[in-house]
């Protein structure tokens, strides 16, 4: 065959198979996304039709690779996605795993931007990259996604204060004076600052902001309807877009819980 | 710190370095694109523009990572990049370079869709897979695309072949019958089918459809007005698309042959 | 410095670490001991000398890794290590960990040659390999032993009957005989020979032989002079050589089960 | 059969092929070594005895992987193996070289430790670990190589200046005083403390001391019998010890350079 003699490049692709009987999380981060959302002028400190485009792309990968991936969480510019424990995907191929999540998301981004933003032509191609991590327990998936919800919080309160002492101060503050007057503060502190300077109050803001977005696979809950068919599937289940305290036991014991998928 | 007691978890993060001193390959696939050219209607065996959205989306890769990824070459739902052996792109780290490849590449492929079919909206977000292989020396490099040449060569043949049986026997053939008909054959008989049949003379065919694409940086061609100019840089270099054999030494004698950047 | 131009070849020393918060088996095989137990004329089926020998080297790396190696078993030339979930034994370096047990294995093997077999001389020096496996849970690590004694029993209860042929027929059976009338034979039917023919009852043959070894290390049993001193320290522990069952549940709920050490 | 309900536990061993087309090498190094020379009373700075044991053992495990390691160099409590580029042990699994190579070694080291120290028992199984670098390309074999011997260079010097000092001086020196002595001294500096203050002319030193050890396996010297003999076989090989320049190219033009057997 004619390409037989070249055909030995093959051995030097390597296999790379995830280990069995653990979760993988695989996270997704926006490349160069401050630039690019000052490019397409995203509102300060949350732009929320950015955010519902970034769940969007999530549901799309959760969609497509359902049955596998089973809870995703996502703030800002980054998501992550929790496979399951016996998930055969690719046979667990670690390469093909953590490309085909980011393809499916960036696409599933560029593919839905006009419909979030039907005024605002996309400027270029947006980029993310993404990596896998392996967790072999429920504890550790739990503590993953505490972290990264933590992190939220933390990143949204320090915006938020930085953000209204940039835009609504009188006069307003530079950003650099902004980042001084944060310096240190610990976060009762910036709570303070945004209800008596701004009448802000903290827990009052959009939840997705404050929490993050969590998609899960859950079970349909039934319409009267279909509770009478006698055809329907046995466990019918749908993706949920929910803004929910992950940290902490009382989410993880309710059936959405992609851990318990396992 | 509201996270720290979480932030064990960055433990399991575990390092990914690709070897020091050796070409990287990233190969991307499209995931089922056979059934994405039925439903957007690709032209048999080649449609010559979608062909040319994947070149496109290859030099937006290649102008991104310009000074890393020194060619490409692609032919039907894939496309691999060479990266050069000093390559320090993300400290070398590999699920960072392989995913952000393929996100850029998907990422314009779907931007840059509406620009190659103005009058085909696409149906859904596509998507594409990679890996990275690692090659030690340039001839195994030049091996690595003669393979990948000489399996466009084999694939097209048979493609180009079939699709006429198909598509121009009068009566037509069914795609089980022109399977059939091929079976066994060596390229001389397809060329002989091609040409007797159909008065098909392969070698005529678009040079894209029989050699692939291949993007290379090549220095500029000095235009009379560059010449003349004393503030032009070193060593301007721009991407060229060519369609040509890169089986055997000649085209890597070129200069702008990507493996001797290393 | 006079070296500094060349250490850059350090850079080729990649990261190897194991995956935190999971078991880790090292298992180790003799290199050509068939031919070297002839060489060495151990007994068949079994050499309990030699056994022992194997015992008291796997004994050398527990107590030398002592509070990371909390089980080992072993049976004819083989043995596996388990090492605690939080062990940290040189940063859980893969290549570290599992060439140092090989090292000390067969170092004390040949150490302590001259012990057993005072009338035997070693002909030359014997070798080992190794690798290490990841066990995520406390089932796969219980299901791992109870894989290497099932293959205990299962090789133990062919070569007593296979050896029992050979040696004890009259007349004399031939290995090739002996493996014709073994063929196919299930567990019931061989135990059946070695009842008929040879009176042999294999539940009576020896525990080492049967069930292969097992080194834990388990809270010591207190004398009473020890009972009453208040300076002992809180847990002693000591090394215990058992030849026990591992399959089930039993022992692993006793205090020397290893696997709870985590 | 009895054990397959536990086999899935294999599942867990992952493949581990070392990349095709590379120099593997292996470096072994001595665990605990400095208590070990002075448990047993090793001269110093150099015990000749115990480097020529260090040597034995790397013969043993050059003859014993004869064909796949093709060059070992070796200092103080160190030894590195070299093996060819197309070495297929093992199917070049990473875990099975490594940890052979380390047991073969190890082996012989206590094996062989009675003929090299007749009088002098070996007090307990010493032990050494092991890890396998990779290298593409020769020049980067012929670095890591002069990198050793560039070490073997700085720490011998310091060595042979530091225990004159300590051993030689008069009064003599504590180990603490010689060690300020020495502190920012250059190459020259202590070449004129061996000379000036004990007469020692450091270029004149054993060379096994100053250039470490270099096996090779390189053609017999075919003496005029078997020149004249019709018979013998078409490269005969024999294993040297050589303790010579390797750093710069001359070493490497003569035919025993291993690094062109690949």
């Amino acid at each position: 065959m004619a390409g037989s003699r070249f055909a030995y490049v093959r051995s030097f692709e390597l296999p790379d198979p995830v280990l069995p009987g653990v979760f993988m999380v695989v996270r997704i981060d926006g490349k160069g996304f401050h630039g690019f959302s000052q490019a397409h002028e995203f509102e300060k400190p949350n732009d929320a039709v950015a955010l519902e485009l970034m769940n969007h792309a999530a549901r799309h990968v959760c969609q497509e690779l359902r049955g596998d991936v089973t809870l995703a969480f996502g703030e800002s510019d980054e998501y992550s996605f929790l496979l399951k424990k016996s998930c055969k995907l690719y046979n667990r191929r670690e390469s093909k795993i953590v490309t085909h999540i980011v393809s499916l998301f960036t696409s599933a981004y560029v593919f839905y931007w006009p419909q979030y933003f039907p005024k605002k032509a996309l400027q270029g191609p947006p980029s993310f990259d993404g990596r896998l991590v392996v967790y072999p327990g429920v504890q550790e998936v739990k503590d993953y996604f505490a972290w990264r919800q933590a992190d939220t919080h933390i990143n949204n309160l320090y915006n938020t204060t930085f953000w209204s002492l940039v835009l609504l101060s009188n006069p307003p503050l530079s950003e650099r004076q902004a980042h001084e007057t944060l310096k240190g503060t610990v976060s009762s502190q910036k709570n303070e600052i945004l209800f008596s300077k701004f009448a802000i109050n903290y827990e009052r803001l959009p939840a997705m902001f404050r929490k993050g977005t969590t998609v899960v696979l859950a079970p349909t809950r039934p319409s009267s309807k279909v509770r009478k068919s006698k055809r329907r599937k046995a466990h019918p289940r749908e993706l949920r877009t929910l803004h929910v305290d992950i940290i902490g036991s009382a989410f993880w014991e309710e059936p959405e819980a992609g851990a318990k998928a396992a």
